[in-house]
């Protein structure tokens, strides 16, 4: 099963990489705000059984920071 | 406008983030494999026109390095 996690900073929580990329565009002439950055995990799961629950566990183990960060889960069945 | 990018290292292209995610995985005991780590941004966009051609340029000229990276770009109305 092919699984995509997103991570991302949570509100009010500091974003500096999102800072200095808002900067940055805004100074080429993009006019955006409330840049945010986090990280896209993909990867297969061998094994299908209780997928959502085993990739919460990969999260609240590994790839996220729970005190800091959100994920959202996404499994893509075939 | 609501924007969401998601920007990930082409295939073919080594990352060696993902193989360091997917040691660390394996390692807690997660049979998983194809581990690819990339980024997501999401910002708020001041005007609406054009905005798929504008943030196409926003990931051309900063967000993304189109030689070893791809992206997807999701628009949010409302």
């Amino acid at each position: 099963m092919k699984v995509t996690v997103l991570i991302r900073p949570k509100q009010g929580i500091l974003d500096p990489q999102g800072e200095a990329v808002e900067g940055s565009l805004r100074k080429l002439g993009f006019d955006v705000h409330g840049v945010r950055v986090g990280r896209v995990v993909d990867f297969e799961l061998a094994d299908d059984t209780d997928a959502r629950a085993r990739v919460e566990r990969m999260c609240a183990e590994l790839l996220a920071n729970p005190l800091i960060e959100s994920f959202e889960i996404e499994l893509h069945d075939a």
